[in-house]
């Protein structure tokens, strides 16, 4: 007799799929079957861990550090991580607000679920496709703000105040995230203001995924998080990861208000008991060690997307020149194909692989935003050589005319 | 003007707090102010986590292996878990079942996350406490079954059918874990064949937490997985963190049954990127390397467990021998405590660390199960001297018939 097999629950098996892992993946069989492809699609920075991480890490290994930690992380992580926000951001926060999770996801689900189930979120939109799996998960409803290539995708306030006020379930947080991904929008200070106000009127928590906040690609702008003008109302989300090269080692961090210490502390013990032991000693080491390996980093960064704006810039391409993190949008929509056909086909027949810009959408194709994000697809530049960064750029920038044609 | 701070959500702020928790803290303040203390409350081993990790991990850090990994975890992990499940264990589990995780927390949050909101979940009791933390965060409805003292703490199979047949919520999940804490009590073969038929008969799910699995403390006696009769329903979690002496490492998994994969591999994209990309390669190297240094320690827990159980058995004190894990459950109940009052005095007074059983026993004291719980403490014996742990027992005996007198 045969059995029914059991079904997985819709929460996790409608959770969408995401769309760069199938770029990714095609553009990786591709390459395995000998052809050339330029990567422009991957957020994973090739540039190497620092010293200070790996030795750090090691040490912590060779001394046997290698049993759980506290839940929240250990002191050393939790106080050098308050004291690099405190100094690079110009925020007040105690080591006691810190909690030290395996990467920024972890610290995004923590700060879901400290929203209660059927309530909306905010999420700006192009965004980043983790934030729509994660309401599935976590039971909330997606309510999509505008992130408009015209406004170089600033939000706005007067959108966002519209959308707080609107009927239907309350809404329990707005998301933002800058320096952004896919957009590298760096949000600026009045519109950060702005967010922080409307967050107090309407008494919602912000959700400030600041994963790139220390990848600032313009010399005099600074990166500002809402935690400065409403910190009793700002969950922040970083990591360890993209600054330092270091994804793969899960070192993120979830600083939370005061109030809020005591109910959110217990998620830790509940769903990952710790990030891992010899990691977060990599991780003083990367705060606290030599900074200047990292330094260089940036520069480099730097170098990449100004080769890449001068490239689309001289060809026209409508585009917004990114301020942040690694990633810059270019406006494919004249060329009469889906984002993601778009990319299928720039991957096919150029061999050039971009993430395409639904990916970043709403999930429904009838949303009107929909069809904005559709008319996008995003280039990553941190990783691959200045020759694969300009080439595959000059091929995307010619497929775009021949379909235009 | 003074702005409301916003309530963190009650399936957050209103999850129980763990008791090992509050003891352990206590535990470590008394230490602090220089008492002498016997701590037997804490379930992380103090062997040395072995060479071959230590190098394995040290030289992935070398190698620069420090950057995202695939969702699901490098496919030589995947590998060799599965092929030590096989070859331990007699299953047929293929690479592509096995999902890495952080740590089996993860694993347990997973499989929870498979099961649609509202639904119950039956759970042993007494059980692992985060069973109820990860119950309240993924919308489950907890439903009890009993683990008597009077039976070695086997289920009652005649229970399970009459709680799988009882009005409510429909039942997502059968929760088994074996080796089990805080009962050290290794299932029956007869146990496991028959929850795998009960499964198939009500076409529900089994979550088997297998943290222990590799640890048994009697020669000739097994460890049995549900999914060796039932591997269509059964969600395997595991973790090398217990038998390797890794536990701050953080590489567990989820091995889930071939139609789910599918379905579930998604939840690592959406929830933690993936488990640390070294601790992973620590874990292959921890698999497939040597292990003479690995067996020693399995007759380091079985000394212990022989010491206290003699020195309990000479104290006539009503107990269940453990054969597996390293945990053990001794009945309090005639001291006229509660458990928790039981084990806040035995630390005041003797000095003595011990987890007290309503911990692990449903969250309303008028349960019928809470008050069997709250008859029992649970003694660790992974870590502390011989002496520290004769020392600590014998000072528990002592504590109890002073109660008793």
């Amino acid at each position: 007799m045969q059995r029914p097999a059991f079904l997985v629950a819709a929460r996790t098996a409608n959770n969408p799929r995401s769309g760069i892992r199938e770029i990714f993946t095609l553009a990786n069989d591709k390459a395995a079957r000998g052809e050339t492809v330029y990567k422009l699609m991957i957020g994973v920075p090739d540039v190497k861990t620092p010293d200070t991480v790996i030795d750090g890490t090691i040490a912590a290994l060779k001394e046997q550090k290698t049993q759980y930690t506290a839940n929240a992380g250990i002191a050393e992580l939790r106080e050098a991580i308050a004291r690099q926000v405190n100094n690079a951001h110009g925020l007040s926060v105690e080591a006691d607000q810190v909690i030290v999770v395996p990467g920024a996801m972890a610290g995004l689900l923590f700060a879901n679920l400290t929203i209660d189930p059927g309530n909306r979120i905010l999420v700006p939109t192009p965004g980043y496709p983790n934030y729509k799996m994660q309401a599935g998960l976590t039971g909330l409803e997606l309510l999509h703000y505008r992130l408009g290539i015209q406004n170089e995708f600033q939000p706005d306030l007067d959108e966002l105040e519209s959308l707080l006020d609107s009927a239907g379930a309350p809404i329990g947080a707005i998301l933002i995230n800058t320096p952004g991904n896919p957009t590298g929008t760096v949000f600026n200070e009045e519109t950060i203001i702005g967010i922080a106000r409307l967050a107090e009127k309407h008494g919602v928590r912000i959700i400030s995924d600041e994963v790139y906040k220390d990848i600032i690609l313009d010399a005099g702008l600074e990166h500002i998080s809402p935690a400065k003008y409403a910190p009793d109302l700002t969950l922040l989300v970083g990591a360890l990861s993209k600054k330092y090269s270091m994804t793969g080692m899960r070192v993120g961090f979830l600083i939370v208000p005061k109030h809020a210490i005591k109910d959110t502390e217990v998620l830790g013990e509940a769903t990952i008991s710790c990030a891992p032991s010899i990691c977060q000693w990599g991780g003083v080491a990367a705060l606290e060690g030599d900074q200047s390996q990292v330094e260089g980093y940036d520069a480099q960064y730097r170098q990449r997307r100004d080769a890449i704006v001068e490239i689309l810039a001289a060809a026209d391409m409508n585009f917004t020149r990114p301020n942040g993190a690694f990633y810059l949008m270019v406006d494919i929509g004249d060329a009469g194909l889906s984002s993601r056909d778009f990319a299928l086909r720039l991957l096919e027949e150029k061999g050039v692989g971009v993430a395409f810009g639904s990916d970043f959408g709403p999930i429904d194709p009838e949303h009107p935003l929909y069809a904005e994000c559709d008319r996008l697809v995003r280039i990553a530049f941190c990783s691959g050589s200045m020759d694969e960064l300009r080439v595959g750029t000059e091929r995307l920038c010619e497929f775009y005319r021949e379909q235009c044609a």
